[in-house]
């Protein structure tokens, strides 16, 4: 009795699924899909008629259920030690941007202050299903984060030039990576405070468990030998502004004192700044002078005025995200690499 | 044939859930669950022997599966115009280490740089199926997110006495909030000022659509009211350093100059001395005595040493978690309230 050609008639289901609105506009669920991508690329009409739809029959995509269908969660997790420090907060702040403009959100996992993570936390993290994520090598391992989280293919920062990770176990799961060459920038500081006839130089570390520290002191100690310049001192620290203020009152108070400070990190060098004008009289760069590595923008304050190595935050970002759609487009390609270049920015701290 | 009582028995299925983890560790799914949250309570005997047991079978608890579920999605979502300022990073580092605690990870939302959210980006959130949500009414009014957002009731910040959100259409809609009641920390403030002999004022606003810069700018005035002192410039500003810097070369090049500046936030106020100190040659505090408002890490730096008024971000972050945790066990409950007081930090900005 019933007649087949009747059931193929569009029937408006309980709850509206995208297929409904697909085939009310008239469009295919890719379109779809992209008109709630808030900056997926489409036709301003046909977005507008899709949305227009979809609230009709009362339809928003269900990211939960489409990460059940689709295997995407449309979402990046970063592994961040410490979101407040300037350099992070201002590398998530750009992330985020540049990811939601792509139609992913950032999922942001702090570990331990110690930088250890464990098992619940990676276990917890692979609830979430994660499209990719962004990880620091002194945290977890690409092994354990490739056994912990499936799918997504973590991507690391390297600062050697080779892409290597120094000092860990070598990898047998795939992971991509971003390398920064910072060796060029440094060579350049060098090269100026070498040009104001500093003679004795100091490296003060970030924390000594830092891979990004460890290829920083490798690169200046490295440039320092082609320049024929001395051993520096090497001052241990943290990145913080607390800590680079009383390794410098030390170096000058119990040791003999340098003419050229180089800071793992503009932070630092804020704090070795403070020391010597506010607690040693000492004048910079007259007396001392200073140079950071990252270019936040608290570099460029009139109080600090600071000349530091810097990573262009845009393409760094750019780099990320580039390696983030590479790598969903092809989940069984080999390693991905993108490569960052750094170089000086020419202030006050350095001169006569 | 079959003997009823032999299907009773535990089976293992192909993809384990968390009712075969249960039985087979004689626990509660409650406990299950717990177990895999990084941070809950539980013993610790029966959290190894849980995961012990999970890893056996090979299950994990997969978000996207359980939020269809339980409609939770363990999500936090914040909608933040730029986490780079000092301040909101600080606020983010600091709610994603208590949000995690709880079991929550926390979901970073960016609006434009005009503060103006659009419909594609509310269904764009609302397809996370959020637990909860953070926002600012000049970034979205309450009756636009519950409509949008379905069960996650949102959580506003509101700087006036009554908790009201001013210039804002009436709310139809429940939502928490929190109160920073900021007169308190802005009339000791003043006080300060007044006793050093602070005769004319000015208030560098943060942006004009700021709720918090309204209400800042309102207590101000209200205050200096009460202490007999005369009506304040208002300068014009946008919380960066650039244009506190150029707003105060304005006051003093163009305008008359004053002796008190009291700016409304941290990082205003540094751009405010710099401008005094190496632009005008005028010496802080004692020729301009100047006061900023959040208390960020920066503001104890030496260069600065900024007197300013505190909101305890511990204590901000724990009502925030806390207004979170309170709605999710009583999701239909009328509008909740948490309330933050505000203190002044004396340093050295403000003196003879």
């Amino acid at each position: 009795m019933s007649d087949q050609s009747s059931i193929q008639e569009v029937k408006r289901p309980e709850r509206a699924t995208a297929d409904t609105v697909a085939k009310l506009a008239g469009v295919s669920r890719v379109a779809v899909s992209r008109a709630f991508n808030p900056h997926a690329s489409l036709k301003k009409e046909k977005r507008e008629l899709i949305l227009k739809i979809a609230k009709d029959v009362g339809y928003t995509p269900d990211m939960a259920a489409r990460a059940l269908v689709t295997r995407r969660s449309h979402l990046v997790g970063v592994i961040v030690p410490d979101v407040c420090s300037p350099w992070e907060s201002q590398e998530i702040d750009a992330l985020t941007t540049a990811l939601q403009a792509e139609g992913f959100a950032t999922l942001l996992f702090k570990t331990r202050t110690d930088q250890s993570m464990d098992e619940r936390l990676l276990t917890y993290m692979k609830g979430f299903n994660l499209d990719s994520i962004i990880a620091f090598a002194e945290n977890v391992t690409p092994d354990t984060l490739a056994h912990s989280l499936g799918r997504a293919v973590p991507i690391y920062v390297s600062y050697s030039e080779d892409g290597s990770l120094p000092n860990q176990p070598k990898s047998t799961s795939v992971f991509d990576r971003l390398i920064v060459d910072q060796k060029n920038g440094i060579d350049q500081a060098v090269a100026l405070m070498q040009a104001y006839g500093c003679k004795r130089f100091a490296y003060l570390g970030g924390t000594t468990t830092s891979l990004a520290n460890t290829e920083r002191e490798r690169a200046f100690k490295c440039v320092m030998n082609e320049r024929d310049l001395p051993e520096p001192l090497v001052l241990q620290g943290d990145y913080t502004y607390e800590s680079a203020l009383a390794s410098t009152l030390d170096l000058f108070q119990v040791g003999e004192g340098v003419d050229g400070i180089f800071s793992a990190n503009d932070v630092g060098a804020f704090g070795v700044i403070d020391a010597l004008r506010f607690k040693l009289g000492l004048r910079v760069p007259e007396d001392v002078k200073v140079v950071g590595f990252d270019d936040i923008a608290q570099s460029g304050w009139l109080s600090y005025n600071l000349t530091t190595v810097k990573i262009d935050l845009e393409d760094r970002v750019r780099a990320l995200v580039r390696l983030i759609l590479r790598r969903l487009k092809d989940p069984n390609a080999p390693a991905m690499i993108e490569t960052l270049q750094t170089r000086l920015i020419v202030r006050g701290t350095v001169g006569s």
